[in-house]
């Protein structure tokens, strides 16, 4: 069967805030094969500039829309959409939002083929079982440590074994500060949660001050801490991991939009894990090959989800079956159009742990009157002709 | 003076061909101060997604259009222009194709600085001379060997001292194949010029299929072999510049869209060149950022111009005072829209030397006559809204 069209809802909230939230929009794909196979998928973040990037003109031979390497594709098998990821690379290796976009179609195409097959995506990417993965919940630091404090105390009411915390002020102001952020948590959570920090990238490549947070981080037992620099600091990282104390600390990954990013995170910035955010990587086909080289290698696997229940099912497959990757971001602040986004969500049971639905494909339902509620429209004109319409 | 307007004129030829030839299309962009003052710019390929970047609705904190960091900011001297570079990579990190935008905005922004103080944009660098680049001329492989040494014969009468030939047939058939071109390509151009080899990423991480072709290219006295392998598969890379007689052979880094992949590439890939595209690594100011870290390292920078004058100007200026990065990528295939652009063309001279216009900002005049003839109409709609409109 040959891919028949692909349909892009550019999801938002009514009003986007000024937050580090990326739930407030969402763009999912929709894809039909000609046979009236369907499945669905997400790309995460900028929806209109992933819209451009499957209908744009062709630049060249190495910058074509994705739209001219997906349309009338044939998909049988599994390595039939590992042989799409290829070609969409090698022909639009020069248009730099194309990993972004690809990763939706991706995903797409394999709820797909385990809605045709009647197995879950795990199943078919080799995996013989689907571990369980402890949800840690995962959202802002306070605006000031006693509201750090509380959403802390909360996650631990809510029934998690584990929180991460991010962005906010951590970083912005003087060590001190940050450091009565992490005690704040670390207090709220009570000694027997797991406790994740969350840099959020803010110390760019400055391996000081990022230094000086450790010692509060292993007094206060945190799991890891996460993107103290930019994602390309490779140089930063392997430094702050040869620090005393830091080995396998340290977390990154999730500004991957290639394996080879992810794999050179681990391979020279030394990290203990890695995040890979199945929206951007390149759908699912990328991660489960960044999987495999974490396996292989000793690394913890992370997904990196902040929006749906659609890419939080889709971000597990790729690692459902790695039992030395036991964690599982969990979203607890999703704005609304990724609340509801599909008719059943998938939740932490009474042990705090997530479970892959056990149904085919990605095993989510799409919720229309979502897509309905939140959808916005978009036209793209070009010259005479308009090239994207929202229907 | 604060940023006024930043219009973006999206040119193409009438016919855009399926071959390696990144010339067909471009993006200008055109920056206007709020006291008049006005520079030019170029973004390498995709004009429709970059436009889109610019002009989509916010994500969240961390990914804003680049139109929310850009207007209103306030330039007075060259750290500002650095400064918007890191305000544009903050709040747009999760944007993947802002990289690429912003690469335009802000070579627009050195040449409208440079105009205003009546220096050109080196000197604003902190260069104290502008070195003569000898340049070599960048083509395609011929589809047979005959063709190759036609091209190269042809290089050669045209007065240049160093020809680079890639992409076409090569790597694509047999090593024998393979070698036939860069034999043919040697022949043309007889002992005394300089040869370059360009793989255009063939081989993705294959290091054995790029050994295999490593002897002859020492035989024919090639200067560098540029883009074996993708640009982030950096083990590849260090693999091969280890294998025997391969020690600063090797030259990639076009795809570099921050400083951080370049100087990974640098460090941990152990180029012997590295080479930027400044329409790609976000302008001028983050390839000077390179060019520093390459001048301390002792790696030999080049860049990566494939387009117009306008490119070629912005492309050398962060290495023009780098007397030990002697070669310059000069486009000697340019379609209608790249070659027409300027008023006047930067040429090599009778010693196959360029030199940078003796003048203020990137010295180039546009020729208005193109952009209305090549230019192409684009409106992008948001729900009700118009945001983006070609005048």
């Amino acid at each position: 069967m040959k891919i028949a069209e692909v349909e892009f809802h550019y999801l938002a909230d009514d009003v986007i805030r000024d937050i580090g939230d990326g739930s407030q929009d969402a763009l999912l794909v929709h894809v039909t094969m000609d046979d009236g196979s369907e499945g669905w998928g997400e790309c995460e973040a900028a929806p209109l500039v992933s819209i451009a990037a499957w209908c744009c003109p062709m630049s060249h031979l190495a910058c074509k829309p994705l739209k001219a390497s997906v349309l009338g594709f044939e998909i049988k098998e599994p390595k039939d959409i590992y042989a799409l990821t290829e070609k969409v690379r090698r022909n639009s290796f020069d248009l730099l939002q194309a990993d972004h976009t690809l990763s939706g179609i991706d995903m797409a195409l394999w709820d797909m083929l385990g809605h045709k097959l009647g197995e879950p995506v795990w199943k078919l990417l080799g995996y013989k079982r689907a571990f369980p993965k402890t949800a840690y919940a995962s959202q802002l630091f306070g605006d000031t440590p006693q509201q750090t404090y509380e959403k802390a105390v909360r996650s631990r009411q809510e029934g998690f074994r584990a929180a991460k915390f991010g962005w906010g002020p951590f970083g912005l102001g003087s060590v001190q500060e940050d450091w009565q952020h992490v005690e704040a948590a670390r207090e709220g959570l009570g000694n027997d949660l797991a406790l994740m920090v969350d840099a959020g990238t803010v110390w760019g490549n400055n391996v000081a001050r990022a230094t000086a947070i450790i010692p509060k981080l292993l007094e206060c037992k945190v799991v890891w801490l996460e993107e103290p620099f930019a994602s390309g600091a490779l140089k930063a990282y392997a430094e702050l991991a040869r620090s005393f104390g830091c080995e396998k600390l340290l977390a990154a990954g999730e500004g991957s939009h290639n394996p080879d990013m992810a794999c050179n995170l681990m391979d020279f910035g030394k990290l203990g894990f890695i995040q890979i955010d199945t929206g951007r990587i390149g759908g699912i086909s990328s991660a489960k090959q960044v999987a495999d080289y974490a396996a292989q290698i000793g690394t913890t696997y992370v997904n990196h989800t902040f929006t749906t229940s659609l890419a939080l099912s889709a971000s597990i497959q790729p690692f459902a079956g790695l039992e030395n990757s036991p964690w599982c971001e969990f979203p607890v602040e999703s704005a609304p159009p990724a609340r509801l986004l599909t008719k059943a969500r998938i939740l932490p049971d009474a042990n705090g742990e997530v479970r892959l639905p056990d149904a085919p494909g990605l095993g989510v339902d799409i919720n229309p009157e979502t897509i309905a509620r939140y959808g916005r429209k978009v036209e793209i004109r070009y010259e005479e002709n308009t090239i994207w319409s929202t229907k």
